[in-house]
């Protein structure tokens, strides 16, 4: 059995990866307070328990994935640098293996969440895909003829790290004009803000959160209502997301696209005027070398499905 | 024996590989007035010279490997577009095999001169590279892992064609603000006119081409020299170029990047300063992941190892 670990700040989910589908989730909290050996630790026993509840135990296990946010070194499974918890260079995979005396593997959790999507998800049907992630910044992660692409030290797929608009807005990376900084939902929700100050008699501020600010929706429901502009915060948004895609198109040219992230959920108000926005753009036409965008389909699990089939494919 | 081939709108260049050196190139000529068939046959002929010239005959060829302009779709050997010769879609690889009787593979020439430079040049102590060359556009190629990347249907790595500024320059793929538009040796020489327009008191003039035009090499010989003019053009173009690399390298995270074409022969002059801009612009820091900027050593033999290295991998 192979189990999958999504590790997170608040909390750390684990499952089975069985005939291509997760067996029951297991949960624990996770902490910056606890210390590196007490989390690892919790990792472990919740790697077993999701064992048991996919009927084996610790013995049924053949190997452990990890998913874990920072910069990790796949290829001793270190962690480098995760800020959050205050870990440098902890050998997260190696304590784990000695605990449960089995194979364990750790990537970055974007790199899962793409390799999961890509295999279980909307890429299924696609040997070379990068998934893009809308959040509070833009993540993502990029398959190649099925497996996954890390880059040398697992350092590649910075993907929201891509400048668009030399000398633009300042980054939190410290170079100015990155794809996140004008993608990202976080930049969507700045963009609204603008307008909505900018033309207080629209009707953005009708479609605004409960507290009364922006959120990711505001722009493309008041677009939907006709709202022009709504719809100017929507397209120049697609605008600079279609860019960037474009961008990653013309250097790694997959066959899809998949995105991911809270603004993915404006599903095909969003689809439909990005590939019309990307397709013309690409330098191979599309009718040469077919291309799709999708919706990312597995959602939260996205990472979970990745991190087993990161592991499984560690020990074919 | 392995043949290498490259061929190019004016000429077809052949060697053999023969212990990681070329021997004696071989030339034909080509034109755009022969048909199809023709320029075929001369290539299949122009592989027997190689093999000659290197001691065997057509029998002692194990593979062919050619270096084709325009889009190819490698995994059949076809030339999809090369618009010059006006190929459209035309069996290259299944055509000189039928003549020769022995396996033939084509790939895109800047690949080829990619992975000739990642395998015999500057990139040969690397398992991870990209080559970016410097001419009349910007191209490329990527080494991964010690093999060639060429995208789903040979249509990735068109790196000229990532935006690095959005709403920029008109490029004649049809976007605006293209890494080519501001990274290539025709946007420094550019650069460089319009900077003599707007200074021309600077010493600029004292180091035009003979026609009294601006060239690649005018503002770097100004800035040496000490004009303040010619140090601003280097400088704007060496944050263009740096901008592209640290995008390239957040994506891709290759070991090196090596710079071929007309520009790179100002060396150190070029490849100083642009490391000072790149490493702080890289979002892994280079003390974790060692990455260096070098200049491409093989000039325009790269495509000949290129071809030849590629037919030897595809026969393994």
């Amino acid at each position: 059995m192979i189990v999958g670990i999504d590790l997170g700040g608040m909390s750390a989910k684990a499952a089975c990866l069985e005939n291509g589908k997760l067996t029951k989730i297991v949960r624990v909290e996770t902490s910056a307070q606890a210390s590196y050996a007490e989390t690892a630790h919790a990792l472990a026993v919740l790697a077993v328990r999701a064992a048991q509840e996919a009927g084996v135990g610790r013995d049924g296990i053949d190997a452990v994935g990890i998913g874990s946010p920072g910069i990790i070194d796949s290829g001793t499974g270190n962690v480098v640098l995760w800020s959050n918890f205050g870990w440098e260079d902890v050998p997260l995979a190696q304590s784990i293996a000695e605990e449960l005396q089995k194979p364990v593997f750790v990537t970055n959790d974007a790199n899962a969440a793409a390799l999961g999507e890509a295999k279980y998800g909307a890429g299924k049907n696609y040997r070379n895909s990068i998934l893009i992630t809308l959040g509070t910044g833009v993540g993502g992660g990029i398959v190649i003829e099925g497996n996954l692409f890390e880059g040398y030290k697992s350092a590649g797929t910075e993907i929201g790290h891509m400048i668009i608009r030399q000398d633009g807005e300042m980054c939190t990376c410290g170079r100015r004009g990155c794809f996140e900084r004008y993608a990202s939902a976080s930049a969507l929700i700045r963009m609204t803000e603008r307008a909505m100050r900018a033309h207080p008699e629209s009707r953005l501020k009708e479609f605004v959160k409960e507290d009364g600010t922006a959120g990711g929706k505001t722009a493309f429901l008041a677009a939907a209502a006709g709202d022009l502009a709504g719809q100017d915060v929507v397209a120049e948004y697609i605008a600079n997301l279609g860019e960037g895609i474009a961008n990653l198109v013309n250097i790694l040219r997959p066959e899809a696209v998949l995105i991911g992230g809270g603004v993915s959920n404006e599903g095909e108000n969003l689809l439909r005027p990005l590939r019309a926005y990307v397709y013309p753009r690409l330098y191979a036409p599309v009718r040469y070398a077919p291309f799709e965008i999708l919706r990312a389909t597995l959602g939260n699990d996205a990472g979970l499905y990745g991190a087993a089939e990161y592991a499984r494919s560690r020990i074919l």
